[in-house]
């Protein structure tokens, strides 16, 4: 049987631990490509480049293996990996991280983890980023490293609905085993920005961007709820954003509408 | 009665035509206040400025107006907005754009336009982004100055569904008059990728992402056939990206999941 073609991305860059340590299991599952950042992209969403250059570089960071870094954001990476470097042969899998830091709730939205999730989905391949909720660069995987083999498996076998791509997030080692899988919903939850002012040796103002984390979800279906007792969240996603609930809202309401 | 107070960004920059129309427009609806990059920032998606620092500017660019122009993308604006210039006085509207190009269909991912709207959302302020299906940088805005109005009184006057942002895109001049306004899903489409390779003077390889727009949708309630067919597409959109009908597929198909 031919073996299944894995793209892996990610948005930390191509010389992290957490893509080291998805492309040691990935390559146990099929013919793995890599094509990464050649620098750190947290919180480039679902950026692209398009008013400047891209340049793309063979590395052989990975023994063995077809590896490329970009200069790119990681929706770039699954872009040039499909239409450039496999000359439009379609991944069978695309796998994005593992991140170092949780893509939960709303941070999927400034995730660029999860946009290399989103852009292959958009291209119709079955699709998961993976996150750990630890920033810290010493952070331990191990933990997670078969619960992220068996996930994959379970998608390269029975695929994923239409358009839908995974966020599965897996909380931090700790002393319990981590309790299962939970599929849930993205929390309701956000960013609490402060701006923390500085001068420069200039004199001059700048700021930095920092924050508090601010759960407002009281459910137990959600990803955030998974993460703090001790499950792995996978939340199926879209990327069609319509709230189709509200087009009849403003149907019915607006004065405005119509020909 | 006192008036609402809007907030305006954008993708294109602060000194971009779209946003000036823009202004000229609020202005006679309520107090404006200006947060828009310093830089053109399309394609930027909702990308944050996290690990770099942010530079904020007051301008007297717009003659009278309270206005500031910010290194960092869309997204970041509407933040330091609200939570340093604004210290947390709430917008009763926020607008973004009117982008120089669409955001229809799967183009609302790599918007900026759209993620200062989305970014508006999460903080709980009703947000719409306008956009205008012409690239020209010459583009007429007068055919849409009544409708830009005529939405934005609609929001101010019935708020919008909780976590709904609008996307708006208007058709570009032309010989017939816009036939109205439709309350649309976004389309199923994307971008079909060409980089366009080439050497630099020293002889090294770089990109150009280039590529087609292909539309799939076959449907008449999407916003392409509404731009198509010369009607202004108002799609609500959500930032919860969860695709909850594949919520129980995951439960159904798959052998891994539970305690």
């Amino acid at each position: 049987m031919k073996k299944p073609l894995i793209l892996i991305s990610n948005d930390d860059g191509i010389t992290s631990r957490g893509i080291r340590f998805l492309v040691d299991i990935m390559k146990k599952l099929g013919e793995v490509v890599i094509v990464a950042p050649d620098s750190p992209q947290s919180g480039m969403g679902h950026a692209i480049t398009i008013g400047e250059t891209l340049r793309l570089q063979k590395t052989d960071l990975f023994k063995g293996l077809d590896a490329y870094k970009c200069s790119g954001t990681p929706a770039d990476c699954v872009k040039l990996a499909k239409h450039h470097i496999l000359h439009d042969r379609q991944p069978d899998l695309v796998v994005s991280g593992i991140n170092h830091g949780p893509n939960t709730s709303i941070s999927i939205l400034y995730s660029g983890t999860m946009s290399a999730a989103l852009e292959a989905a958009i291209e119709g391949m079955p699709a998961i980023g993976f996150s750990l909720c630890d920033f810290s660069s010493k952070a331990e995987f191990d933990h997670v490293a078969s619960f992220v083999e068996s996930i994959s498996r379970q998608v390269l076998k029975k695929g994923l609905p239409k358009g839908v791509a995974l966020n599965v997030n897996f909380p931090p080692k700790q002393n319990e085993l981590i309790k299962g899988i939970k599929i849930c919903r993205q929390a309701r939850a956000k960013w609490q920005e402060e701006f923390d002012e500085r001068k420069d040796p200039h004199g001059r103002t700048y700021f930095w961007m920092a924050g508090n984390f601010v759960n407002f979800d009281k459910g137990e279906d959600n990803d955030e709820w998974a993460i703090a007792n001790n499950y792995i969240s996978v939340v199926p996603c879209l990327f069609d954003l319509t709230a189709h609930h509200a087009i009849s809202i403003l149907n019915d309401e607006w004065d405005i509408v119509g020909d």
